[in-house]
């Protein structure tokens, strides 16, 4: 298949390319697209040189598949015309999601919903992968009817800026200095803060509110009730979840672990004795989201608490597009 | 009066001292203990020494109050000989907060409780406190039955160490080495990891059955509905908490912001237009505890989510405990 890459020197396009080589695609032919400022440049693919090129204007971008991690606006406007080529857009923006025509796909939870794509695909955003790794298998085994979220997010969902400010800010503060911060409003050294987007009138902000309208797309359940906090941590490239789950029928903790074990994409963490529970650092790199702290809801009786991390350029973004390409392949 | 500080090195110990001071409480004589270590280093206070001892083997620790704050086992041992020879002790272990004949005090909260002390009055843990600062407002306008809570903790709830293992694992990260951690199970360099303590059957850790157990006794709830998951993040002194509560009357937000501006000890920092919400960065240091993101539970009608930051080693430990005999004072 020919592969076209747009964004391709940020965090998440980088791993597109890595993940291409790592799983095998069947790649015949790889255009890198980018920004003027990085055009010229080589990424290397196979062993073989491949050149960043910019745009072409007429939105042949020579390819069956397109992935598209560029911004959302430069979806919205360009997407259609790239899949009027002849191409399958694999959309990681937020510009495609919520359109009624176009399938949001996690592929462990909702493959199948791909088949229906009319030239585009929405990869959801990554803090919505990464809770319903989790969720998604227990609402399967027990009816999902409500969830309250407090996430731990890595700045990486920032892009490569975002791994940089830290990196950046934390020497300064370790330095006893205080440099401004470029990528976020706030300082993120040895700090955390609510997520960087826009708050509506509601007081949710936009992050939240694509965890709560997501969640209800892909699990095609329309009424389900979710409230999160989403909060930006010192963290690099793996966003961690606190759950709190209610179920349309008691779900017993044991019998819900066995649901997880079981489930495609995820990995059980969850060893008491030695307090070893999900973690970024362990998350990072990994294709698995991680989930434990399974346990009863002190608060509820039959819900059920939890917790998940998962690299949030991997399964949050990159993998979860080539799973999709993959997805679509057979 | 006559003050001592038991464990008076420690991070908490350090701040009792400053508070004293800063907070001009009337101490006639102040007596600083701490382990042999320590014994015979001085201490300034009001621009004067005082030498740092060993505890008197006959338990009469010459005081009028003596705040605890050296660990539960130490103070599970002694405090009853202590209070024997006529001194009230403020413990900031966990040894005495869940005995029935131990007040456990909030001073905006439940100050009156204090007066029913036998000789040892119990400081609340740290999440809790902060925690409750916004809860307990809530709850005495409209009645609060359930909530759910993720937080985000500082290395400081594991005292100078805690703080002097985030410099320095973080320092290693960012020269790509990586030392062991000695402090906590894991490394907290860029990382987060669920709370340090021995969990339970349930699941739940010890820090997060402390917020149950506490918030019942403090707020006069014994049925309270309360499920915790406590983490611990790189920050350095501020814990960090993202609540979900629910109540016996459907509560509007700008009803429960009201009720939070007008709480003693609370500063509602909820700016939705510039972002700013509580931090730890901006808890750090300060008084009042932060509370923000006030809005209604977009999964419970009537439910109020809220975030709240406060600085654990203050408002979470020492400030609460001066409070304490402040009121004891009075």
């Amino acid at each position: 298949m020919r592969v076209a890459i747009v964004g391709a020197t940020g965090a998440v396009g980088q791993e597109l390319v890595a993940l291409l080589e790592e799983r095998a695609f069947p790649v015949s032919a790889l255009r890198l697209y980018a920004s003027s400022r990085s055009a010229g440049r080589t990424v290397t693919f196979r062993g073989a040189p491949v050149t960043i090129e910019t745009l072409p204007a007429d939105g042949d971008l020579d390819a069956d598949i397109v992935f598209s991690s560029a911004g959302g606006s430069l979806s919205k406007a360009h997407a259609e015309a790239w899949a009027s080529h002849g191409a399958v857009v694999i959309d990681n923006t937020s510009a495609w999601r919520m359109d009624p025509g176009t399938p949001l796909v996690v592929p462990e939870i909702n493959a199948e919903a791909a088949r229906g794509h009319r030239g585009i695909v929405a990869n959801p955003n990554c803090s919505t992968i990464i809770a319903l790794m989790a969720l998604a298998p227990l609402h399967r085994a027990f009816g999902l009817t409500r969830a309250t979220v407090a996430t731990y997010q890595a700045v990486s969902g920032a892009g490569a800026t975002g791994i940089d400010e830290l990196t950046r800010l934390t020497r300064a503060a370790l330095e006893g200095l205080q440099e401004a911060p470029r990528t976020f409003d706030h300082d993120i050294a040895f700090n955390l803060f609510s997520h960087d987007s826009e708050v509506g009138d509601d007081g949710y902000n936009v992050e939240e509110r694509k965890l709560l309208l997501e969640s209800r797309k892909i699990l095609g359940i329309p009424e389900l009730r979710l409230s999160a906090t989403c909060v930006r941590v010192p963290v690099y490239r793996a966003h961690s979840e606190a759950i709190h789950a209610e179920f349309a029928v008691p779900v017993d903790p044991d019998e819900a672990r066995g649901v997880l074990a079981d489930a495609a994409g995820l990995r059980v963490v969850d060893d008491r004795e030695a307090n070893v529970f999900p973690m970024p650092r362990d998350a990072s790199g990994r294709d698995e989201v991680l989930v434990g702290r399974i346990r009863a809801d002190a608060s509820r009786p039959g819900g059920i608490a939890l917790f998940v991390s998962g690299d949030q350029i991997r399964k949050g973004a990159a993998l979860n597009a080539v799973q999709i390409a993959e997805a679509l392949h057979r």
